[in-house]
């Protein structure tokens, strides 16, 4: 049993905020999305080398967001990303957007679904294999 | 008792893709969030100015989306919004994402929060103010 | 000889603008991207397709906006389109942006180079091929 | 006299990519822009303060891109930026984006051009105040 990891540092820039100077909310899934593939990388599963090599991929079913607190110019977040939950095809990942050291800005959640990717287009949904399995089991 | 109106028509492009050539899943929460503010405007509360003129906009405190098929290059989408219900202080729209007279992409939800702008900064959480509420309530 | 093309019509929301209230810049080359897609693919050359089927894309090679006015909440704009230069390798497409049926925006400018896609990856620059080269010098 | 600054270290993430599995050129703008708001802060001219306080900014007249390398999954970038050109109401700066100590994938710059916010809306080009010139000099 291992807790939650950082995954991510940012400092809110700019281009991040709406005319009420605080973050878009759909940036917000942005870095959540992004520390999801860091937090696969961290445990050795790195999403980019999964499908070239194997053609799979953890693609989204479900993702949510609820917010506590505006994020503002300048401001030093982090995220703190956690897996939850493993099921045959499906996993959750739950993330913490804090400002850095300090209050919790975001709850995040994305349950994501293993896929194959199927010549010439389309995916299906499979098992998640063996391996990766035992790998994701140690990280929950 | 009104239903859902069509708030938004997109053809899908090059730079809303992934290395999948599928949407990529914060593209679906910007074009929702769009979505709102058009459906605030087709019942005669422009945000904009509501936001000018009396110091009040609609923010989240909650999202939420289910992905139940991807949309690829050149596809042509539309979204169906539904105001769902009123409370003393929040609102919450749901969005069904779908091809243009097909099938269901996409399944969201916004839950927001009446506030009004301080000075110099900051907000408050307040009623939503009378002849707001009328005017929402007209179109549940 | 022929002019420019309407390519793409939108209304500024929510999303696309900064703390000021106005379009943050890069969302101005999403939407050129956006119209160099819509004008390929109006001149019959429908740039997924010819990926899919020739393995071959119009990547860029330089770009670059100047900036005469900003646009803010809910205005309206449009994008002019109109290919200004074919060499060997390489096309120019310049994009006007106004404010529908009124004032200059934004001028963009997008040089684009032919490319193969080569397996299992990497690209190389190609000359256009004739018969897209053909088409092109239709549209010039 | 002083040479180009590290402005910026990121790590390339899947929702930066397209369907080629390289960046989406916007990107660089919204990075090159960040990258223009560290640069000012490093000097000691915070943009978030400056607007605050002084009601001045520093918005975008022209700006560019050269394409010379993609960047793909996971790669590690970082931005040199340079302030390089300053007149009366206009400064130019130049960024590079890299791999990592490695070779160069992008050129950029941005001409930027100070203004003051009007009440109630607006804004007007001034010239550059004295000691933030002064400032800006110190960094040329």
């Amino acid at each position: 049993m291992t807790g939650p990891r950082i995954t991510l540092k940012r400092r809110i820039t700019w281009g991040d905020l709406d005319p009420l100077g605080i973050v878009f909310y759909p940036r917000y899934y942005e870095w959540i999305d992004q520390a999801a593939h860091v937090f696969f990388d961290d445990i050795g599963l790195n999403l980019g080398r999964l499908l070239q090599e194997r053609h799979i991929i953890f693609a989204l079913v479900e993702t949510e967001c609820r917010y506590f607190r505006p994020a503002s110019y300048h401001d030093e977040i982090e995220i703190h990303t956690n897996l939850t939950e493993i099921q045959d095809k499906t996993l959750t990942l739950k993330h913490e957007i804090r400002l850095s050291g300090g209050d919790l800005l975001v709850q995040g959640r994305e349950k994501r679904i293993c896929i194959r990717k199927k010549d010439p287009a389309g995916f299906e949904a499979i098992q998640i294999p063996e391996d990766i399995l035992t790998l994701l089991k140690d990280h929950l």
